[in-house]
């Protein structure tokens, strides 16, 4: 499937690794980026010389005529824009976005584009603890699992042309219904972001001196709560209902895990350590599989 | 300082790397190895060849003359290996080990070695999660930090002996008596541990299917649940008075985070992530400071 323009909004890490990454294998598709900030637009022009087609602050502009577009900015600020955009659509443009969470941008996105344009959401699940167009990579979404989340009414030629374009891109496409993946998201993705940041916080409040000594593992355990707060404040808010139900659960895992330490049971946590290790080893593996969950 | 000869006990991941460390940086030193194995001998003799001048099953042959002596045998193997080796050691040879915990040991090995050479622990934090003498570097404790843990009536002159031996291999030595060290390790190297075990064995309890999703933030987070389980269960085991006051901590902290999910307040959640991210950003840079902590 072939894209003849596509529209992106917002050109942080993700909407400007897309664009990057488009530039590299559709070269021929026209690109047109908005941003909110006239300061971002000057930049986009500046930096990114080459980039887009067309770089405005007036998003009815940037998407009328588009074939596809895709909404990359902060949850709380996809409603408002899609409001701003709805009337400007072509009527068969593909509509998706790049919110970390599903339900809850599904639930708001999609009445307003109804009638308007097909519309379905995506995660791809590419990123890091950098955020921002600097950090903006072509190769971002090479193998990195997109799931796109359609809803019982959704038509099948939807699903397929968002399905096209992530894998344009190289994305290895999922699908899931929204809730499932908020919970399966909040377990891999947004549990992981709590506890790293929990980490942190009670190793400092216990002991600020002993963070002088962490290694590699403390490194490795806490490099996602180098990520941006504003953005995951925000992102944990919206998955809250299943995220609150996985932190519980791992609550109780760590209560089980303050029991084995009472007794002094060294077989019984040689059996823990074991199961998680053959469950660690079993995880797609880095470099065929996957990007990162840092996703806006 | 230089160093004529010195017997290396176990010949795992860290023995290994000793031994071609001090290949590298001192090669007129004489190297005797103990492996508990015959087996083990034998592949020493046949992979390693020029790893040293002698290998043996025989520790008090090993040990005997030699100026430096490591014991590098999990924890529970030290004690009855420290009384092996004790009639036969010299008595201004300098003893150490490179267990994770030290309080236990220090408090078992002290005893056996007072009256027949001066010992000091060591906390060498460098590793992998792979295990062995096949993972073994040279360059294993190139800028790691090591702790040398004196107690108050340990000679001034033992613990120059041993920092110098560490720095010989390139460590940055600091010190901490043996109980600090284990309440300061517990929080950033076995409480970062018990956490990737239990977030694994979490998510693989409630969703399954969820792990197959997982991006590199999963991956790096529960990394170190890939260690060796046997070695671990040890290590948590014989730090567990330390260990389970931190796990309580974390679970408070964590019903902390999930009163703020109850709320729905973004903005302390945001508060939480910033205080978080502030101080993950402030630990020792990677490169410069540290290898890892998962040493045996």
């Amino acid at each position: 499937m072939r894209f003849s323009s596509v529209a992106i909004l917002g050109p942080g890490l993700l909407g400007g690794s897309i664009a990057l990454a488009l530039r590299r294998v559709a070269p021929a598709t026209r690109l047109a980026l908005w941003a909110r900030r006239p300061a971002a637009v000057a930049e986009l022009e500046k930096t990114a010389a080459g980039l887009a087609q067309f770089a405005s602050t007036d998003a009815a502009a940037v998407v009328r005529g588009a074939e596809v577009v895709i909404l990359c900015v902060p949850i709380g600020a996809m409603a408002p824009l899609a409001e701003t955009i709805a009337p400007h659509l072509s009527r068969d443009a593909l509509v998706t976005d790049v919110g970390s969470v599903k339900g809850p941008v599904v639930r708001a996105l999609g009445p307003i584009f109804a009638g308007r344009a097909p519309f379905v959401g995506s995660h791809p699940m590419a990123g890091s603890e950098q955020a921002g167009l600097a950090a903006a990579r072509a190769d971002l979404f090479q193998d990195a699992v997109c799931i796109v989340t359609p809803e019982p009414l959704t038509a099948p030629a939807t699903v397929a042309a968002a399905r096209a374009f992530w894998e344009l891109l190289g994305c290895r496409v999922r699908e899931l219904p929204p809730d499932a993946h908020d919970e399966a998201i909040g377990l891999v993705s947004h549990l992981p972001h709590l506890l790293a940041a929990a980490l942190v916080h009670t190793a400092h409040a216990r002991n600020p001196a002993a963070l002088a000594f962490c290694g590699n593992g403390f490194r490795d355990t806490t490099r996602i709560a180098a990520g941006p707060p504003a953005m995951w404040a925000e992102i944990l808010e919206q998955n809250r209902a299943a995220l609150k139900s996985s932190v519980n659960a791992m609550i109780e895992n760590l209560k089980d895990v303050v029991k084995l330490l009472d007794v002094g049971d060294t077989h019984a946590m040689e059996r823990f350590l074991t199961e998680a290790k053959t469950q660690r080893d079993r995880l797609p593996a880095k470099t065929t599989a996957l990007s990162s969950m840092h996703s806006a």
